[in-house]
């Protein structure tokens, strides 16, 4: 792809939500402002491409957002756009508004649609990772992932008061289907006294030992977070059925922490990081990339091509896990 | 009961923690300590009591606790002080350690034991309520119900952002087996569209009708908040299926809130409160008083016996209904 | 004044703003819809009066505004509006746009406003009290109230992990130029070892006596809340150097709180209440009623008259003075 | 120094203190612990060396305090131990209690005691970077700079609220005597439409000139972020005055934020961060390491010598000015 001249860029979110991505549109609007660059906002992710729901946006039309969460340019899943057909409507919505380039906020299926897109049309297209998984490859963090950390822990810290009032044992399960991300640090962070991850099977048996030991050295009330993605703890109910059963001493209580975790006022973190990725998104137009991710690595911005953001998976943290495996001693 | 002098109290928490309960045990402490009267905590409510669970408590062992939640003296169920011997053992345990009178921070289930314990051993004792469910008759507010409604909303406000970036319909389940003030309250606040109380049974029909009304008046996203023993809300999840087999334009989630909202540092009103109610407590005692809660009605403090804060049913708030229907249109 | 058919009314915020303002404005717009009256917001209080500066408002203009501080309508100082032709010039505004009353929130300043325009020109006004300092009589709460507390309770609480970290004392000034009601009621729930407020003056000496025993019993930290309006408070600085002479062995530290006060997430407290008086004060036009702010007194809606809002002191609360002496033992 | 075998060591808290400073020191307690060496709290830093002020600390002696800020073994200012004698007591202190090594939590300037005191006694001592400022060499994060950021940014957003409500000129001073870490993050993170740092001085007449153009562009209300060093910042009221003079079309408001930065429970980052700092401090000490800082780049842990963390500049990240800039118009 040669290095054409951009004049109007497109920006879109898909996928799940996850705060700072309205830092990230409002990033993106605001250095194309600066660099005379036209802007347009599509609403509700590719299914707005393909039926042509625009909005012009400049620097103004962006003002209040950083502190907010979710995106005020919505997001949906698109069946259309994974059609031949509706790709092709979308690309001619560009065309007819003389659009030369997208910018994408999301995750990897959102990079993966994104990747097509740009192959089949010849148009630039640039990811943002916005997800509160942080389960992208190439990036150290993903939009919405700091902030969803604390959103956990600031659940947990509440529901210690009351375990540790009433010398319960509680699971807490959060999101993570396939990473451990969340489940780990916010389990680190809230002071867990186990922590179940997909990413290592320690099986039922070295639970429930740990949980007796932990019982035996004078804890009276205990914290296991989950993530929805564990072998054993696929099954929360069944497992605090299992446990009770083993440790009859405690009362045993479940919490599924659910779509609070996606929602909330961006951390200070992801709204930098967020402006900086939003910044560099449109950066990165004007040098003439295409079909990379711009992402953060060793606090440097980098860009990453689609193919090696997608699939595979992140190496597990050892390092963290022993120091999990410490502190909750 | 003739009125005795006060010279040693014992101060305890029982049934659901609150946020306040803290709060309320340190001006307890504190009054009589400024009274020059003794103080014992007991540790884990009624079952503490039969197994001599104490605590010297003065001024100082109360410090740096008002804004913590859940409470450090912790609380247990008892089946021990259900009998007649748990009672007795319980009484002797208060005279060998020479103590003359009781408070008990709790619900109604809390009061109903002092009741009866009071009246067996002619030993006086004083309730303050304390219970995020500000299900109590004779006083307006219960410690820990202002915080609870506080934690609801901050919730709600954050998968608001998510169900307006998707266009979602959120059912979410709050607490209140049997009265839907945190319900009625916390979904004016939350701005939700329905809300489902066990007070008030409108039946299935009357939501679907409403909903759909919602959806052509313009409302893409919407928010319903349950309590978890409204009549058609109990089976939250049959519920979910039946709006989305009758409503299939939206996507229907489903959030518990669960026990977050027991937990968290009180706000400054439950503070406030407990602080009074428990500076009370140990007045009514030194007064005479005996076999009363104290409580708040229209900003004043009350003594309301036992007997009349327990069974029968609170009257609805019609008036917060009304509002509530016409500031969702 | 007879009861004339309302079929259109504007609503304005005035003076200082307070979480919660929003809350009203949308309560009153939604109630106007339910009940067919047209609604028109009116932008920069008394001043987009008088310079026309409106906006039709309908029931969806509001939506997404109940979590939000300030006020989306602003708020301004209009010196055009003490002016007879600046009074009459906003009158014929009204009047061309076949505005029948006028909805205004604020305080007893925007009282004063209202009161004299409604007498003027026979227009039926109606007042809603929103300020943080609930310093306006003849209702128990103002809107916006409720949130400054839990403000400063949390900002007080960062504030005593510094301060107990190091043995400091530390005089942390908060709102409240006539009023006490913050800093006392603040002063309560945070803990505060002393409560300077303007109704009552016990001098520095009193002050000095009451740290120094403080320090005897073993407080190593302190916190003094100071109302800005306090007699001695007034000259924070001063208070302080005053207190290092004679307390050496405390580092006495000044914070001013300043503007966060006003700001912030309005509480569950402050929606509810909002939204019960937006939607009584377009009750209270229905009704034929004008020249009255509608308050709460004990849980239940009151109109009182503009006369009686202004002017004179709110009485001290003796009750929880005592409360305040006797829980920072 | 030979890799003597460690069987006990002290920990203490120096400087201000730092959200994470608990989680920090229960990491070391709790690493110490599991590798069954003995662990000694130091009370108000150098100062308890001095005068042997210690406590025994166990694994369960640091529950429930990884969520608060401050510290609780306190921290102190020592002259005495700038004394040579003062060092030699607390090295005698340390040798009576068989305590063979040291971890110092704090900043540059317990680090520079540190420093002399090991290579003084011989003694092995490790450091830990906890401050708010985040002005250490070496290292790409301090404890409490995380969660010292999200204060200031949730405050910034309360004063938007007003500020926009106003339309009104807010200049908020932040910590930051040499560094402009928090006010250039924050700053970003608020959208403060100018940020005032002390490694650049663009001078009053280029901030003058761009608050002229932000009024110009449409803004009404702005957000200046001041760096308690910026040298046009360092006297607050003077540039408040200046710019009130020059842009009268502005109500100009001062806020400082003092104290509150310091405090608060720390961020999820602050307390993964504290762990990982807490265990590799004590694993440096096994490993044979002394006077160095653990610190963290790139993810991953490092040890830097003492030397290198003290004095000098970090560099300016000039990206984050440019992404400031932008994003700000």
């Amino acid at each position: 792809m040669e290095n054409k001249k951009i004049n109007k860029i497109a920006v879109l979110t898909s996928g799940g939500d996850a705060p700072g991505m309205n830092a990230a549109i409002r990033a993106v609007v605001r250095n194309a402002a600066y660099q005379n660059i036209g802007c347009v906002g599509v609403y509700r992710g590719y299914q707005g491409l393909v039926e042509k729901d625009f909005i012009e946006l400049d620097a103004r039309s962006v003002k209040n957002i950083i502190n907010r969460g979710g995106t005020f340019l919505k997001s949906a899943r698109s069946k259309d756009f994974r059609t031949k057909e509706g790709q092709e409507k979308a690309y001619q919505n560009l065309k007819n508004e003389n659009i030369d380039a997208l910018i994408v906020i999301g995750g990897d299926g959102t990079f993966t649609g994104a990747s097509v897109f740009s192959k089949a049309f010849d148009i630039p297209v640039i990811g943002i990772p916005g997800t509160i998984d942080n389960d992208i490859k190439g990036t150290d963090f993903t939009i919405g992932y700091d902030t969803a950390l604390n959103t956990v822990v600031e659940a947990i810290d509440k529901i210690r008061d009351t375990a540790s009032s009433h010398d319960r044992l509680f699971l807490i399960e959060v999101m993570g289907r396939d990473a451990g991300d969340i489940a780990l640090n916010s389990g680190v962070g809230a002071g867990a006294e186990e922590i179940l991850i997909p990413e290592e099977d320690r099986g039922i048996e070295h639970l429930l030992e740990s949980l007796k030991k932990s019982r035996k050295s004078g804890k009276t009330s205990s914290i296991v977070v989950v993530a929805e993605g564990d072998q054993i703890g696929q099954n929360i109910n069944k497992l605090s059925e299992d446990i009770q059963d083993n440790l009859p001493e405690y009362e045993v209580k479940v919490t599924v922490l659910g779509h609070i975790q996606r929602g909330g006022s961006p951390s200070c973190y992801d709204r930098v990081l967020a402006s900086r990725l939003g910044v560099s998104a449109v950066d990165a137009l004007i040098e003439g990339e295409s079909n990379v991710m711009v992402g953060t690595r060793q606090k440097k911005i980098v860009y990453v091509d689609f193919d090696k953001t997608i699939g595979g998976k992140k190496k597990l943290d050892k390092e963290l896990i022993r120091v999990a495996d410490i502190v909750s001693t």
